[in-house]
C-alpha cells in the first residue's frame, strides 16, 4: 500500500517532518510517499494563505492521482479536504480530521491544543460536525519556530494546556498543527494524545483497506468536461477528463 | 463610493451580467467596477473548481486593494470570503451571504432556490450560522446555459420551486447562483425574492458607509511578513507587507 | 427617504439620543423622523416592561404606517420586531439585530457588551439564529444613568469588557443598549465596534433601497378583519383593514 | 389550592372552554378561577395580536397577584410567559409548554398538530429548548370556528395529521390551540395525546406543590421602582413596588 | 395513588433516603412504595455500574408492573429511563429529568450541581434535549459519604457552587445525585433549588393524573414475543407476553 | 493482533455471521475471536432488550479483558459502548459508530438504512455527535429473518431506500443492523456503502495500531474498589480491582 503525505505549504522540512511521523506510525509494509507544492505560502498561518494553499494542494494531488492508494493531508487545517476527495480516485484523510475522529473513538469529549490562535480550529471542528464533542480549545503562546527550537519549553506549555483541557472535560487531546508532529511521545498526560499524522496514516490505511467505491452521485462525484485556464496540466486534465 | 464586483470564474460574460445587476441595484452615485480572474475555472460547479477559484479571486482582489471602498464577491458560493476580509482593507460581502442576511431582516425563515445541487448551499448557510433560519433548499433541473437560453421555462421551474419552499415555511426566498442575477424581477411569488448582486451591493454600501475599523486582532487581522512562492506580485506584496 | 426611529419606552431624551445617532450615521438625503410611545415603561429593564413596550411600540408604528420608507426600532431588545414586520408596509430593522448582522459581515464571531445583565441578549441572539457566531457576552456594572453621568468611567469599563470578549474570540463587538448609542467613537478597541442605531439606519436604507415586496404568505403576511377592543384607532384600523 | 386560568384574548367563551377543560383535569380540591383581559384581540391569530395580548395578559395577571397559588396561561402561544413569571409571586405555566414537557416525559420525540399555520409553534418549541425532541408539526386546514361547528370533520382531519406525525417519529402528540381544548378524548390515536389545559393545570399543581422559592437573582427576579405611564393600577403597582 | 420509588443500586439506605424525600414531597393520599434491586453496584459512580444497574432496575420494575400508578427512578442518572417507559404500563419519571423540567418551568436557564464529575450529567441533559437551557454544571469535591458525614461542610461547598452557577446565568439550580435528596431545605440560595425526588414524585403524580394512554406505536410501544435467556421471571414474562 | 467480535445477543448464528464479516474485512495477520453472551435477549429489537444486553455484554467483555488488542461490538446499537471503553484496557469500537465515522471520511453527509424503525438510530447518531452530517434515515419493511430468507427481495428494498437517501443528499450510506453484515457486496449503489463489521474491524485495527494510552482522568478512567452483588466473577473483579 502506498500512501501520499501531501504537504500544503512549500517548506520541504515540514513535509519531511510529517512524512517521518507518518512512517513511524504506519503499519508494516506501507510505503509513505511525500510531496510538497510548487507554489504558495512557506507556512500557513492565515486564512488567505490557507486559500492559496488549497489550490496548490490540488495541483500537487492531481500529479499523484492513480499512483497512490490513499492520501493524508499534512496540513492541520485539513485544507481543501472535500475538494481533494472529489478529484482523487482514492481515499483522502485530513490530519486534524483523523485525530478528531480517533479521539471520538477513545473518549466522550475531546480537546485540541495548538500553537497560536484557536478560532480556525473551532470552525474546522464545526465543519467536521463534531462541535458537540469538543470540550475546549487551547492555544499556547509559541510559534512553530519556538517548538522546533525549544522542545522542552514547548512541552511544558503544552502539558499545562492539556491539564486545562482535562479540567474542561476533555478525555482525549488532539495535537493540532504540523509543527507538533511527533511531539505526543514527549508529553506526559492523563488522557490519550492524538497526533494528526499518526492518526491520518492509520485511518487512511483503514479506508484504503475497506475498498469503498468512489461516489458517483452527489457533491463528491468526479467531474467531467470542466474548462479551466492557467492550471497545471495534471489538474486541468483531471477536471477535463475525469478518467480517474 | 467605488464598489468592486469581483467574479471568481474566468467568464467575462458572467462578470458583466453581475456588474449590470449590481449597477441596477446600486444607490445613485455609486460606481461599480467589475473584474475577472486571470486563471481558474470557466464556471464553478464543483468543489475543486471552487478551491481553485478562491486563489484566483484573492489574486484579483489584491490588485484592487486600496482602490475601492467595498467589494461584492460575484460568486454564489461566497468563495474565499473570510480570506478576502483578511487581506482587503475595505468591507467584503458575499452575494449569497448578503441575500441570506437581507432575507433574515424581512422574514423569519427563508428558503433558497438554485440551479442543480443544493448540498454546498446547505453547507454555506451553515457556515454563515443561519441553519436555524433556513426553511428549505430547492434545486431545479436546469443549467446556467438553460437559464440564459430559456428564461421563460426557467422562470416556471423557479416559481414551482418557490411555491414548494413557501409550503415548507419560507417567508422569503434567496435566488442562489450568479446565473440568476436579475431574474427576480421576472418571477411572481407570494414572498420577497432576494437577488444576491442587488443585496450584495446595497449591503456593501451600508458597511462602507458605517466606516467600521478593520480588525487588528483575531483571525481576520491583516498579516505581515508572510513568505510565498509563485504568487502574483500584488497578492505576494499584500501578504508580505500588510500596509493596506 | 424617510426613516422612522421608533423608541419603545416613554423617555423622550432616549428617543432624541437615538435619533441623533441615526442622523449622524444616515446617508445624505435621508430624513430621520423620531417618535416616542404614549404609554409604557420609562426605561425597559425587565421582561415585563419589554412586553408592555411591545404593545406601545405597535401603537406608535401604526400611526406612521404608510408615511415612512423604513423603520429602525430604537430599543436594544428588538422589541416586537416580527410583529412590527407583519403590520408595517415597509422594512423594519431592530437596532441589535442590525448590529449583529453587520458584525457577521465584518467578523467570523462577534461579542456583545451591555450595561447590566446579559441573559436576555443571549436569548435575542438565539432568536436571530446567530448563537453559533457569538463568541461571548459581557455585562458591565453600570446603569444607563451611570453611562450618561460618567462617560469616561463607563468607557474604561467597556474597553476592559471588549478586551475580554476579544480574548474569547470576538472579532467584532456589538454595543448593546440604547444608552450606548454614539459611544463607539469614544472607545479604543482592536476590533470593529458596532453601534445599533448606526447599523440600524444604514441597513434600513439598504432594505428600503432593495424595494423587496411585502410577504403575502406565511406568518408575516398582513392580516385582515381582526377584531380588537380598547386599542388606539391606528392600530385597530391596521388590524381590521390591512390596507397598508 | 387556587389556580388561575388566564385567557389572553377577550373572548369570554374561550376563557370558559379552557376553564372547563382545566376543571375536568384538575385534582380534587383544586379551585379553578378564570379571567379574561379587558382589551386586546378577540382571537390571537397573528404576531401583532400576540404582542398586544401579552400586555393585556400582564394587566390581568397583576390583578390576581397574591390571590392564587399558580397560573395557567390559556393561550397556546404561551404569550408573555417569562414576563408573567417575573411579575407573579407564584408559578406560571403555559399550556403548550406544559403539553410539550408532559410529552417529553411520555415519549422520546413528539409532534404537534394545530389549526392553520405551524411556524409560530416551531419558534415556540425552540424557545422552550425542545427542538431536538420535536418530530414534526402539522397544521390542518380548519379554523377555530370550523372546529366548534364541525367537531366530527375536524376530528377526522386531526387523526390524519396525527398519523402523519407518527410516521415522522412522533411517539406523543400535543394538541396546539385553545380551540382544541377537550378534543383529545374524541380522537383515536396510537400514541398519547396531550391537551394543553389538562397538562397545564396538572403541572401547575405540581409546581405549586413543590413550594419552590421565587428567584431573587437573574432575569426573573422581581423588579422594583419601575416608572410607567398609562398602565392599569395593579400592573403599575407591581412594577413600582415589587412587594409580591 | 401508589408511586414506586425504584432505586437502581443495591444500597437499601439510599432507597430509604430517597423514599423519605419522596414521602415528604408527595401530595396527601399518595402512597410511596420503595424497592431495591437484587444485584448490581452498591453505588453507581461509573459508566459500567450504570449499565449494570439498568438491567437490575428493569428486573425490579417488572416485579411491580401493574401494581403501581407511576414510577420515580431514584437514581440521578435517569438510568434505563426510556426502556422503563417501554416495559411499564404506567408513567415513569427520572429524578434528574423531573428536576430539569421543573427548573425549565421556573427559570429561563438552569444549572446543576453534583458531587464529583459533571460530564455524565452534561450528556444526560443533552439526552433530554435541554442543552440550550443549561447555564452550567458544577461538581463539588465531595463524595456521597462526605455529604452524609458532614452536611454542614457540604452545604457550604454547594452554596459556593450555586453562586458560581448564578453568575453563569442560572436562574434555578438542580441538585444532582440521590445523596443530595433532602438537602435543598438546608441551603440558602438566591434562586429556586430543585430536588430530584421531590420533583419526581410531584411530576409522576401529574402524569398519572393526566391518565395519558400508553403508546402503541413507535420505539416505546410494548413488546411481545421476545425470547430471552437467564432473566428473572417477571422481566422475562413482560418481554414475552406484553400483557401489561 | 487479536480482535474480539463481541455480540450482545445470545444468538450464536449472529455472532458467527458478524465474525465472518469481520474476518473477510480484516487485514492479513489479524486474528478475529468471537464471543456470545450467556444471558439476555435472543435478538435486540427494543429498548429494554438493549439495556439488558448492555449488562450481558459487559460480563462478556470482562472475560476477555487483557487477552485481546481491540474489541468490535457486533451490535448495531453500539450497546454499552462508553461503559465498555471504561472497563476494557484496549480500544473498543461500535459497529455503527465505525461505519458512521468511515462515512464521514468518504462523504460530506451520509444516510443510514436499516430493517424496521429508525428512531433509535437517530438517537445513536446524535449520541455520536454526528447529527449535522446525517442526510436521512430509512427503515425498510423487513425483519432480520426476512433478510436471511430472501436476500434478493431485501436487496431490492435496500436499493430503493438507498436511492431515497441519495435524493436527500446522502453521499455515503451506512447499513445499520447486524443482520445486514456482508450485504454491501450484493447491492448496486451510486455512493459508497459502509458495513458496520468491516468498518469496525478496520478502525479497531487502526486504533490498536496507534497504541494510544488509556485515559487516567475523566469519565472513562478505570474504576477501582467498586462493590457489587450478583455479577459474574470477571466483571466483579474488573470493577473491584482495576488492574487492567
Amino acid at each position: 500500500m502506498r500512501i501520499l503525505v501531501a504537504n500544503a505549504n512549500t517548506t520541504v522540512a515540514i513535509t519531511e517532518l510529517c512524512a517521518d511521523a507518518a512512517r513511524a506510525a504506519a503499519s508494516p509494509g506501507v510505503e509513505v510517499v511525500a510531496a510538497t507544492p510548487r507554489f504558495g505560502p512557506a507556512v500557513i498561518s492565515s486564512r488567505a494563505e490557507n486559500v492559496i494553499a488549497g489550490h496548490a494542494l490540488l495541483e500537487l494531488l492531481a500529479e499523484h492521482a492513480g499512483q497512490v492508494d490513499a492520501v493524508v493531508l499534512a496540513v492541520s487545517h485539513d485544507t481543501a479536504l472535500e475538494a481533494a476527495r472529489q478529484v482523487m480516485p482514492c481515499p483522502v484523510v485530513g490530519m486534524t480530521e483523523a485525530a478528531c475522529f480517533a479521539a471520538c473513538m477513545l473518549a466522550t469529549r475531546f480537546g485540541l491544543v495548538t500553537l497560536g490562535g484557536v478560532e480556525t480550529y473551532r470552525e474546522l471542528i464545526g465543519r467536521h460536525g463534531l462541535s458537540s464533542r469538543l470540550a475546549g480549545l487551547e492555544g499556547i503562546a509559541a510559534t512553530p519556530q519556538d517548538a522546533l527550537r525549544d522542545a522542552h519549553g514547548t512541552a511544558a506549555l503544552l502539558e499545562a494546556a492539556i491539564a486545562r483541557l482535562v479540567a474542561q472535560g476533555a478525555e482525549a487531546v488532539v495535537l493540532g498543527g504540523a509543527a507538533l508532529a511527533g511531539m505526543a511521545g514527549r508529553l506526559r498526560a492523563p488522557v490519550p494524545l492524538l497526533d494528526g499524522m499518526a492518526c491520518g496514516v492509520r485511518l487512511a490505511e483503514a479506508l484504503a483497506g475497506l475498498g469503498a467505491a468512489r461516489p458517483r452521485a452527489g457533491s463528491l462525484a468526479p467531474v467531467e468536461g470542466r474548462a479551466t485556464t492557467g492550471l497545471g496540466p495534471a489538474l486541468a486534465a483531471l477536471l477535463e477528463g475525469a478518467k480517474a
